[in-house]
């Protein structure tokens, strides 16, 4: 089963995610935890490009930054999900495809929508079959933030972020009444890390039991 | 005028560069040389990755090195070939996107050609104005890249590419007697340095004198 963590940095998307993580174990499943960017040894490098350029000029222009996660993502799905969900090992990855229409296309505007989705199909990456969106207001999710590194974070930019995840949440099939299989869960991350965790494991629950 | 040199490694694409740079800047023109990857600095550190990882493990999945392939050309067209085109300065790349198309798709088959078309489509890179592909046996180039680093060279790769870029040299336009641009001049590589340099100066010439 493989599936991912998304929110706003600042949701605890890495708490909840070692959390699932170690209920699964303590059942006595196998499963591992991973993220994106970063999830194989190349992609290591990728993320430090990304995150954290040494130099000014290596700042990567927003299609750079677009092309640079999909090449991670690529890296991270041959070389560990696929190998490891083959294997039946329950994969957890801390921010997967949707960070990349959240960030790049909602947020950034780098790309078209419809560019974006014409990517993705002939790139075939895997979807997650459950997802777990841990939707907070960015005032809250930066008081986090700024209380651990002490960086300031555009608040406006957060906030499409934000938007972004909640509309991919919420596609119109499913108000439409049409057949749809739901695979993003959107979690209240102002609620205490346990009553998350709860609710988190119920739809896993749920989701193994109509499987 | 942005102008690219293609062929198979040791087809000789550095010094023709070289010579048709030095040719331009004599005649008192404005140009420069660039290449890729690596033609900035971003694209140094990703054309490190791409072509001398420093452990097995970071060797880049076919999927990946595309992506990162067009990371680099992503940050080469945005932060320079762009800029210096709009300065009205000529650039002269050491391989451009004929090479993504040979190496791979032709040689290494990662993505379809439709695929790859949609994709150059989406990220809209401009197209030079004018390709010179330097083509030679690839035993001669086999021959003399062994003389520079003593590498063994996969001579069935090699030949796939070279294959390619000649597919890509002669599209079926022409042969319809379509309207069509011409792009990519075939250089013969065996030719000496002197001679194929007079032929893509020629060349040049006559693509000016048609502007």
């Amino acid at each position: 089963m493989f599936i991912s963590m998304e929110g706003i940095d600042g949701a605890g998307k890495s708490t909840q995610a070692v959390l699932l993580l170690n209920a699964l174990l303590s059942r006595g499943q196998k499963a591992v935890l991973t993220r994106e960017p970063g999830g194989t040894s190349l992609g290591g490098r990728l993320r430090q490009l990304l995150l954290s350029p040494e130099f000014p000029d290596e700042t990567p222009e927003p299609l750079t930054e677009l092309l640079l996660m999909l090449a991670d993502r690529a890296q991270h799905v041959s070389k560990y999900i696929k190998p490891i969900l083959a294997q039946g090992i329950t994969v957890i990855s801390d921010r997967y495809s949707d960070s990349t229409i959240a960030y790049q296309f909602w947020a950034r505007n780098t790309i078209s929508f419809q560019g974006l989705q014409e990517i993705n199909y002939i790139l075939n990456f895997p979807l997650p079959l459950l997802t777990f969106l841990l939707d907070l207001p960015v005032e809250i999710a930066n008081a986090r933030i700024k209380e651990k590194n002490h960086l300031e974070t555009d608040l406006g930019f957060q906030q499409r972020v934000r938007m972004g995840y909640l509309k991919l949440a919420n596609p119109y099939e499913k108000k439409m009444g049409a057949p749809f299989h739901q695979r993003i869960y959107t979690i209240d991350a102002t609620l205490s890390i346990e009553e998350q965790h709860q609710q988190i494991l119920n739809i896993y629950d749920k989701h193994i039991k109509e499987q």
